[in-house]
Order: structure tokens, then sequence, then C-alpha cells
């Protein structure tokens, strides 16, 4: 199984999230390239901490919207899209090449990876991009999502990834942030779902009902220090119950060793 | 003999010069990589346009300004400097490979091109960006800045470039702009300049000298109607006195050949 | 009657549209705060021209988005717009102030001109700001949207404009501009019909009948050459026909009087 | 006497320094203005904390350069400045109104504080913007400061600060912050030396002598949790001491009073 968390969400200045403890939890790391957050030393630093762990480096890639986090939906027109994330992912592959690695996969970000569930014309621009810049580069996203739908059609390798700390509801899809319950905080009981989910396939959703779902990744956050414990707790768990963590993509070793 | 001059420099819903008629005449595009202008979208169009005629595309890294268009010293650390400089690498060389081509090469914008004559912080951390990037990649710029020193002890292909419309002093440096006659208009005169620089390696100094120049390439401009008209003359001049126009990186062939 | 058009909309380097053409023609310029377009050395320069002349400076209000010109929806939630609109309502009327004129009204840019027409929150977020601001300050947009009839119950002096150059519904609404005929280019005609709105009250619509129009203002336009020409013969057949231009807001005399 | 630190210093999700804590502190707040931080939202609601606590908002102008936080010197030129420093008041004047308060001062931030010491055409470019704006608005700055004499000629209030937590060399300049012993940290020590400016007027040298300082205000830092200790402890130890703390300009009451 593996493990992905959002890192590199600085910019300039300004810092987000505790990149030095997350960096040895995870194995996948979801690099912010500069339109929603990250500078380009923030990138590179961050390739390079991934880099020393043999984490795999994602593009995380996002509307262009700093003052926004990324949060916002854009109706940005397609060729505009396209070119947009073929710039963020060579952006990125730069400086993960200067720090001894590569670009392994592709991952939206907030109101993009939003988006892309249902904007079937966003869905091709972002899927034009990836493979433009390498067919043999994998996509991760929810199952389900139209844009992973296309991106299959176009012969890209498609990950799925489930939420560590989020309800499901009976059809499988993520029950609205805004509910009541709809976020876990109990570390104990999001690491016993993220053991049913890589052992069993399995998560309960919150009619009780056991759904099976197929994850390649499991997301955990980082930006609370309550969220740095659940992630924490989610690492052990799947250790101790014999779970190999490695990187779904990339297959890198250490740089360090 | 190549000629280069920039292109791409326009910004979302903004454009500069007249791309379509100067890309028929150089055989290199300086194309700006987002940071003082161009977007990802004119980046793609800018690397298709130069990939259908076997013109090289060339990295024109800026400072991080689009307000001063990259024409103000920027008084950027270096670990920032060389971080920028891989990110526009990388980005450009997305939207080039997107196209059909690659990055060529390497010439530096505006104030960073002025500054990279004499400021070693700023020298090192552009050569560290490209040998991290691609230590086989060509930098261009003038002969004696102590940018290009710094890239040839790293062992970067240096090629220096000569300016057709600009006069030049007796110890070979370009007469400041704001002196009378330190730019030159007529196409006539500037067409014969070049003639004599490709075909003899000699340039005519203010005070009549005839000094020699070693150019791998010259340097035309676009961003005013008079200046198509100029590049244009240097080239059939060229083109007259039997000097074969070729880049003098990549050697690429058109793409639509 | 007043003429209203967008002017300022350069940014740094890039410049778009003919303002030195256009201040001669209209009688209040909807002047681009710095967020879709206009830096404030330009945003200053328009105010100054404006000053000059006596016509009425409007703030052009858009959202975050310099790359895409503010034509792109973006969904920014209603506390940040309303900040965002008061900050390019105060950052403009600060350059008027320095150019000895203020800001006399304000009119959305673009998609959030498009948004205000039905998004309910962005425009409680929009009348927010400018009440905030100054609830002397009238409005300015199309009959009917709902941003205007929450500026009418908030208290603001509210304004409507007409297009001099489209085409109108029977319903009196604007023509889908990718329609056939939806935008007219005969100087000819489109001055014809702004006398009979300026004269009568009245426009044509497609299927021919008469529509009664309250218009306090014209909007035309100035970003292609033809576009001035159609402006100009606008302002000749409307002073031709008897119709005093003056700004609708503010009332200022040329400061150069 | 007078407090002042910096306030207001996030950009969208990204927050920075402890500005509940340090409101309770200061009399007065330095206020980015959305050009190397603050973004309109957090401009108003900054402007809100102060308002309702009756501490003065100042205008913390920089250069456009979010990406260094302003700490970087950049070459632009006077007029583009001047247009900056207008729109940076007037955007944060506009927020300020909304809070129900206004600008009271101008200091400049990080590199354009240390430019303006020396620099005469940036220099001219502050004060020319200042004075367009409001001739009556006090402007803060270093004792010596070039800035400050040409702000005297022009008219400007001109005040005065000292640093409470930096090392003063025996001429009354500040020791550069990367010497051993130049930053303070000791909140003992700080806060005698703070009562000794206050009530004597005087500093004491790093050799020993003391120095006649004529301060308006006092800076105190709070990026660090050390640093609001420290502004704590001047606060409490002024207040001992009998000195009376409120805004050195505006002289507003509390909102909520």
């Amino acid at each position: 199984m593996d493990l992905n968390a959002d890192l590199g969400e600085g910019f300039g200045r300004w810092s987000l999230g505790d990149d030095r403890a997350l960096i040895d939890i995870v194995t996948s790391a979801n690099v912010a390239c500069g339109f929603h957050a990250g500078d380009p030393e923030t990138m590179r630093r961050t390739c390079e901490l991934a880099a020393a762990r043999g984490v795999a480096v994602g593009a995380h890639v996002g509307y262009r919207d700093l003052n926004g986090f990324g949060r916002r939906f854009v109706d940005v027109d397609a060729a505009t899209l396209t070119a947009e994330v073929l710039y963020q992912l060579g952006g990125l592959d730069a400086c993960a090449r200067a720090a001894g690695t590569r670009v392994a996969y592709v991952k939206p970000h907030g109101a993009l990876y939003n988006a892309l569930v249902e904007h079937e014309a966003q869905a091709d621009a972002v899927v034009d991009a990836v493979r433009a810049y390498d067919p043999a580069l994998p996509v991760l996203g929810m199952p389900g999502a139209v844009w992973l739908k296309r991106a299959e059609v176009a012969g890209l390798p498609v990950r799925h990834e489930a939420f560590a700390d989020r309800a499901y509801s009976p059809r499988g899809t993520l029950l609205d942030r805004r509910l009541p319950g709809a976020v876990l905080h109990d570390p104990h009981e999001v690491a016993a779902r993220c053991v049913a989910l890589a052992v069993d396939g399995q998560v309960r959703a919150v009619d009780g009902r056991l759904l099976r779902i197929r994850a390649d990744s499991i997301c955990v956050h980082g930006d609370t220090p309550g969220a740095v414990g659940v992630a924490r707790a989610v690492r052990e768990a799947l250790t101790g119950a014999g779970v190999a963590l490695r990187p779904f993509a990339g297959g890198l070793e250490p740089a360090a060793a």
C-alpha cells in the first residue's frame, strides 16, 4: 500500500504543514507546482526531502490561483488548462531532476480535483497535458471521476486513492465534508479503517454497509498537528498489520542509500 | 550563422511583437518562460510555430517580474534564482516537447541578462541551474560576461552573440543605448554590418576602428514594425552574401518536413 | 446621454486599445483597477487623461485574474470578493485623486459583470463593497441584473447602460455574442440605433419589435481599430441629433479648464 | 510613547505572526498592503482588529514582490513606485474605512525601508505618493533616512522610530543584524532599554556610550513566539514606569467603546 499527502504547500516566506514530519510517514508526496502554492525553491527543497527517503514525487497540479490556494473553481478553457498543466509538470520535473529523482505521478489539487470529477472539458484538458508530457505517467484520483475514465481511454496508467479520514456514503462517494461526521478525527478509528482497506479492500459506509474499495494509495493529511498524529497512526497500524508500504509509482530507491 | 530574436512575449490577453513575421526570419527563438512574460499557452503556441519551421527554441529566462517585464534588477538570492531558472527551463521544455521539439539553449532576458555580465552570485546561480537541468545545454550571451566564464568552467557549451543594430565601443562593448547613435535604424547599414560580422568576423567601432568579434549568433529585434524590417534586411543580406543560416544549437529538422 | 468605454486595460509593458482616441469620444471611462488589468502607473495615467477632458472615472472592478483578463468565472466567496472590490475602489480612487478627480461610479468587468446578472452571493458581495466605500457612489450595469436590484435595495444610485453594437432579443436581453448577427459592425447602423435610444428610448429587437429601453449610458468599445471608428460615429451621430453628451455621474469640469 | 509592529502579513491561505496577541500589545499596526504581503480580506480583517482596540492603522507599503516578501531590492523607477504606493495607500484606506477607521501613517517595509535610507529617486517617489494622497499623513522611519529629509522638505509630518531589540552603533545607526549581539533577545534587557528610551530619550550603544535618541514610536516584532514575549515585556515595563502608551498618529478612539 502507498500513503500520499500534500507537501511543499508554502510560498516564499510562508510555510504550511509539517513537511519534515510528514515526509517520514508517507511513501508519495503530492508536491505543489507553483500555481496554487509552491515556489521553485520550495519545490526543489521538497523534492530533495522526498528523494533522500525514497518517497515518490507527484505533481500536485492546480488552478493558477495563489490567493485562493487553488480551492476555487476557475472556468479556464481547455487549451489554457492543458498548457498550464504541462508547464507545472515540466517545472516540477526540473526541480525533481535536480534533486536526483523524477515526477512519478500526477494528482490534481483542490478545486481542480473536484472539478475533474464531472467537468468533461477540463478533464480532457488535463489528460491531454499528461499524455503530451509522458504517456507512461500514472494519474491518481477518486474512483469514478470522469477524468480517470478519459485517462484510461487515453492509455494513461490510472491509479485510485481512498481517504483515510473521510466518511463514505453507501454509494462509495465521500460524504460532504460540511456534514457532521464527514471527517474522522480519532487516530485509532482512522487507522483501523485503513488496515481494513489495505488488507480486505473494504471500508464501512455511514449506514454500516461494507463497501468494496479498490485503492492503490491512501490519502492522509498533515496541515494540522492532529492530522500528523492521525497520519502517523495510520502508518503504524498498517506496518503493524504486515502491510508493506511503498510508492505506488516510480519504484525509486532512497537517494542517500 | 544564426539569427536570434525574442518571441512569445505576450501574456494572456496581451501580445507583443510580430511573432508571425519574425519566425520566418530567425533561426533561433528566445521564448519567454512565464516569469517576465509568456504564459504556458503562449509558450506552447510559440514552440509550435518554431517547431514547424525548424527554428531552435531557446529558454529566455528572466526575473519573476511580470509587471516590470523583467527589465528591473531584482536582488534575488542565489538559491532562489537557481530554482527559478530550473523551473522556467522545465516549464518551457514541457511545452517544447508537446510541440515536438526541445529547449536547445538558454539566454537570459532583460535586467537578468545585464546583471549576469558582472554579478557573480547571480551568474553562478544561473550556471548551476542550467548544469543541473542538462549539462549539455548551450548558453548564449555577450562575450566577456562573467556568467559565460563560469559556464565555461562548469563545462557548459558557451556561445556568443553580437547585436545587429547596436554601436560598439572601441573596447568591443555595446554603447550605452541612451547615447546618440547607440541604436542603428537604417536597414542597409545594419545588414551590411551583419555581413561583415558573419563573413569577416569584424565590426566597425564608433571610432572607426575594426574589431574582431566572435559571434555564433546575431541578435535581431521585432518589437516594432521598423525592427521587423531591419531583421528581414539582415536575413536577406546574409543569404545574398552566401551565408548559410541555421540554428547554432539543436540541429532540428522542421517538424512539418 | 453618456458614452462609456473600457480604458487603461494595459499591464506593465503591455498595452491594449487606443486610449488616446477613445478618451476624446467617451464621457465616462471604465478604468481597470489592477486585478484583471491595469497597473497603478497605467491607472494613474488614465485618470490624468480623463481628468484633463472632464471624462468621469469609473472603477472597472474585476476578478483577481490577470492571466485570464477577468474573463473567466472564479468561484470566489463573498467576503473575499467584497474586500477585493473595496481594495480596487480605494486603489483607483487614490490614483484619481492624485490626478485631480475622483472615482465617480462602479462598473464590473468581464466574467464578474456576467456573474452578477444572476449570482446572488457575488451580487451582494459587490454591493456591500460599494456601500462600505461610499453609499453615494452610483453603480452601472444591465437592466434586470440581480446585483442592480440589490444595489437599489441597499440605497445605492443605480444607473443602466445599453450596448451600442449589440443585437437585442425581443425580451430586451443581449443576443449571445456567438450567434450570427449578435455583434453589429456597421458604423451607420450602430450610430442610428444609438440616436433612437437616446432620443426615443427605443431599440429595435432582432424580430423587428421596438423595445423601450431606459439607458443612462451607452457602452462603446475601443479594442480594435474598427471599434474606435464605430464609437466615433456614435458620438458624431448623437451630437448631430442634438443629444448633449456628458458624464452620467460626477459632474466634473475638465481639470485643464 | 507609541509601540508599532507589523500585522496582517498573511496572504490567502497563509498566515504569519500572532496578530491576535500583538494587537493587544501595540498602539500602531503596520498593515501590509497587498504588494509584499496582505490580501484585501486580510487587510480588512486586520483593520477591524485595530479599530476595535483604538490601534492606529499604518500603511506598510512595499515592493511588488509577494514571492520575496518585499525583502529584496527591486530597481523600480520613480513613476512606477509613486503610483504603486498611491495604490497601496488607497487600497488599505478603503479597507480601513470599511472597518470604521482610516490610514493614520505610512511606514515602508523591508527592502524598500532599507533602500529609502539612501536611494534618492525612490525616496522622492514615496514622498510624492504620500503627498499626493494626503499631505497631512505622517510618515514613520529611521532618523537620518534620506526619505524623511525629503518628506520634511515636502511638508509631511515626520515621525521617528527606535528599535526595541536592536543594538546601536556609537553613531546611532543599527548594528548590521548579521553581527553577533546585533539582535537582543532578553525580554528584561530589551524592556529596560525601552524605558530608558521613553523616559530619558537615551539608548546605550555597543561601546557603552549613552546616545540621545528622539523616538515617537518603538518598533517591536511578533513573528516568533519569543518576539511576542519580548513585545509584551516592553509594554508592561513602559506602563509600569508610568509611560502612557498611545498612537503617535490618528488619535482614534476604540470603535467598540
